[in-house]
């Protein structure tokens, strides 16, 4: 076979990534090289390659720690990577993604992980996850406006196409949807018992739970793609814990999400005809204790952002020690609730992209 | 007189504001012809040329209107401009700038103003301002620590070697200190009854008013460089009201400033073994609450951070009906304190740099 223009750079890429892993794993030059000549013939044979396993590994890991946006990156290195390669079926992916959540979460002593299903394809065709994230509510549009997570809108109508009926509540969990090339997608519900919830509650305000908020355990991101020299596995969800203002300050709080800062203000009885009197400010504070309060109190693992930044801290002093350069997305690391009293606010991070790293790419139902 | 590169640089900077000036303040084509001839010879003649009271107020307002970093721009087309150019000696500099103090007081009902002192030089060289901003307090190393406000140590011990000695409170009034080309630094205190200062108290928390905070009225940053169609004016002081958080959530929260979170956190009793109590979190919304409650039982202005996001809203539509881009630095527009219930926080800015416009410039201090 010729070597073409995109070949060139497969292989430019993967003679990057193993240098610096085989590096980092200790390996001899004479070891990389011997795996540098068998990647080049079967890229020459084949126009791509198979990552080993230790590979696979290492660069999961890496993409981990080299996600600008993430603050939880400190824990990079205790990734688990499940090799699903070998999946070539529906069913086949749909058991190993329901291990990967009860593996996640093992109880609610959560832990971080990543499924890897087989690689694009030489024209670019992979089979692909339509959910966001394995485990998220629907959203609805109806007559008395959205229900549920506004953020769903459109996967929840593609559901319904496929047959699927949600029971209408504001937390109806969705069912994982499955692509294979050129076969319909796959819809199946996640067994009941593999979902974990928590239910939201204050721990000196009783009627907090009156409001009937919950949230998921785990969040699993499935719709990016994961990048390793080159070879992009377009179908690689992953999870860590959840920070507290992710749902406390964001998915339940924002005006277009869920939207409950002001039942959370009158339940508090608080002065909202003034801007002046910080009534979201407070009710803020309130619903995030609550969700820290909740999760805690369910045992299931989460991060408040004030720990959170001192470990990223501690991440950058990590790096240094190893001599690599922490890049960064200032305006996803900074938490979305009194960023000013994290170390982060007040630095400047430099947002270069670094490889291996974790891609947004287009919805599936989009093409 | 030789047209040089540097002038002719001039002469397009000038072109360009005269231009967008004109058409903005409705002034015909002749008009603006005119104008620029009459600038084209000044400059030709003397290496510089000078705005008309028209073009130094409208100039002065469009930089407000352009500075990317201000949330409060709806308002800048109602700026006061106080032109001083006239001025030559220390003694009336010092009297403009209390008389813009004066004024922009107004017992408490803040009226946003610029003073405009004469332009820099050809060679550069200008009257400088040594202060940040004309109200200020004093910060000082000791040995049991930094008493003060941390900011201002350096221009403290600099007023200390010209002879002036602070009481050595954590709020004491910093001096004038202006320096005309060649001349000795001139130092002065502004008298007291121009100085606004406010107590702060919180209206259910009685302790509160235990801890001694105090912070002063209008902000009136002194240290920045107003560019007007290539016309460098370092010395033009100007002030807007507070927005709440500049004080609650950054001057007294920080911890490298006042550091006031520990001591509100020990009056509320709030648990700090933890930081998942979110104790610093509930100390800062009680903060500002007091800091917003007490400018405004003082009767001095002052604007909430969901407020002001409101009114750069309104600005925004604004801008947009007049066909203008607004440009926006997003890490500066977010406030500090629960940013994501602003609609701020959920669009991007571009920050580009757009004429007249306050930038930064070195301290005089470190020449
Ligand atoms: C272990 C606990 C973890 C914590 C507390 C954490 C925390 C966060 C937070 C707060 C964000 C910003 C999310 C947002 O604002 O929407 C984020 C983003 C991100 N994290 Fe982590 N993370 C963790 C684990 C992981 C793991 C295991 C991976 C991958 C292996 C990962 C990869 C990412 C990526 C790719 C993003 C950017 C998502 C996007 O662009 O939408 N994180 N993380
Ligand atoms: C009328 C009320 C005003 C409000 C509420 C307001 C609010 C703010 C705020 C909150 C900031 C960010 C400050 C920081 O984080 O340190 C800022 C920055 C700024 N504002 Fe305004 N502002 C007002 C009036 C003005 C006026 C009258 C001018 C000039 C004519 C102005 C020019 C600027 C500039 C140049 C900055 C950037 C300062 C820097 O780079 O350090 N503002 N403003």
């Amino acid at each position: 076979m010729m070597i073409s223009n995109s070949t060139m750079l497969l292989l430019e890429e993967a003679t990057d990534y193993i240098g610096i892993c085989y590096e980092e794993l200790g390996k001899s030059d004479y070891q990389k090289e011997v795996r540098l000549l068998e990647i080049k013939k079967e890229i020459e044979h084949t126009g791509t390659y198979t990552h080993s396993f230790e590979e696979l590994e290492h660069g999961a890991r890496m993409a981990w720690r080299n996600n600008n946006r993430c603050i939880g990156r400190l824990f990079w290195n205790s990734l688990t990577v499940f090799d699903e390669r070998h999946q070539t079926t529906a069913e086949g992916i749909f058991d190993a993604l329901v291990q990967h959540i009860d593996f996640a979460g093992n109880n609610g002593k959560i832990r971080p992980a990543i499924t890897v299903f087989r690689a694009a394809q030489e024209n670019g065709e992979s089979m692909r996850l339509w959910n966001h994230q394995l485990i998220r509510y629907a959203g609805y549009e109806t007559a008395r406006g959205i229900v549920g997570d506004s953020s769903s809108l459109e996967f929840t109508k593609r559901c319904q196409e496929l047959g699927w009926e949600g029971a209408g509540t504001a937390f109806d969990i969705l069912p994982l949807v499955i692509q294979l090339r050129g076969e319909e997608p796959f819809l199946k519900e996640i067994p009941r018992q593999s979902i974990m919830e928590v239910e939201i509650g204050h721990p000196e305000i009783p009627e907090f739970s009156q409001l009937g908020i919950k949230w998921y355990g785990i969040p699993i991101i499935s719709d990016m793609m994961l990048e390793i020299g080159g070879i992009e596995y377009k179908m690689a969800p992953f999870n860590g814990w959840y920070m507290g203002t992710e749902i406390g300050a964001r998915n339940l709080a924002d005006e277009d999400r869920y939207n409950f800062l002001p039942a959370v203000a009158e339940i508090m009885e608080l002065n909202m005809q003034s801007n002046r009197s910080l009534w979201k400010d407070k009710a803020l504070v309130e619903l995030n204790i609550a969700v820290l309060e909740s999760f805690q109190e369910a045992g299931v693992t989460i991060v408040d952002h004030h720990t959170a930044a001192k470990q990223f801290k501690n991440f950058e002093k990590k790096e240094e020690v190893e001599g690599r350069d922490v890049t960064g997305n200032w305006a996803w690391l900074i938490p979305p609730m009194s960023p000013a009293t994290t170390h982060i606010f007040h630095k400047p991070y430099k947002n270069d992209l670094v490889k291996p790293n974790y891609f947004h790419q287009k919805a599936p139902y989009q093409f």
